[in-house]
């Protein structure tokens, strides 16, 4: 005997609970695989970036966003459509620089450590979430951004909020020059 | 300067493929940690036992479901409410023993495997998908049912559907008797 649901239209909607606890596996094991937080750090950047490369597509393809016409307009675009799509949450944005190329996304809550209460005493300099930085490096790439993207503060690290910081590299003109 | 979104109400709906992907990553890190098809697939199962044990809560919570009176009913649940919820799909479920103990989600399509093209020639005993069988079997020991949980189809071992096999341990009246 054999019962199919009512064949809907596919969504690609999910709740989150399974990829945080899936991502804090991934954590972990990465925790057992090296020993230096710093290693843990850079491997969580390396995979963030691979995953960003190609995440890229579906984000444009989903999204359907306009052209970011600047840096400001491009970190709102990551902050507003993209957080919120890909993490359920929706950061506030700061401008931290004079020349426009730093900007911060501030998480009042991070999803992804919702089932994590605290970092191990031994673990102090790991940044756990640190594969958003690479996501976000690796994709602002493929839109031919370069951008350093690193964690500025942590709550996991007693931080009163969390902030990822992206400083792009290249100014709108250079990039234009880029593309043209 | 700062810009803070409207706080609406924050809701647990994402993209999935996000998740898709940082799976994958967590797939490719085991697969340089362990030789042996089996030992990552004996992995992935003891992650997603973890995850299991956790994620059962968060399900209870959110899909205000009634308790199952049977086995038959417990695999729907998990079919069209859990699945749906924690991947964005359904399977198709099928008893497939006469006993009435054993039965199978079928899955057409496998949201999980969705950036795969195959296996690598060289793991090609890799059960890709077996963090799914570890929730499952976590998840379901925390209502106190015991499962053997494994794939018994995979299409991306060239097999026409995805199927997982679930064989519940004991009977209702066991369950019931152990609980009261």
């Amino acid at each position: 005997m054999s019962r199919s649901p009512g064949r809907k239209q596919e969504n690609h909607k999910i709740s989150r609970e399974l990829f945080v606890l899936t991502y804090g596996a991934l954590v972990a094991q990465l925790c057992k695989d090296y020993e230096k937080d710093e290693d843990v750090n850079a491997c969580l950047d390396r995979m963030g970036y691979s995953i960003g490369i190609r995440l890229i597509d579906d984000f444009l393809a989903r999204s359907a966003v306009k052209k970011c016409r600047s840096y400001s307009e491009t970190t709102d675009m990551i902050a507003q459509v993209a957080f919120k799509m890909y993490l359920g949450v929706t950061p506030s944005v700061s401008c931290s620089s004079a020349t426009g190329n730093e900007f911060s996304l501030i998480l009042d809550k991070n999803p992804l450590v919702d089932f994590v209460e605290e970092l191990p005493v031994e673990r102090a300099s790991l940044c756990y979430c640190n594969l958003l930085c690479g996501v976000i490096r690796g994709a602002l790439e493929m839109v031919h951004l370069a951008a350093e993207v690193s964690f500025l503060q942590d709550r996991l690290k007693g931080d009163a909020v969390t902030e990822i910081g992206i400083t792009f590299l290249r100014k709108p003109e250079d990039r234009k020059h880029r593309r043209n």
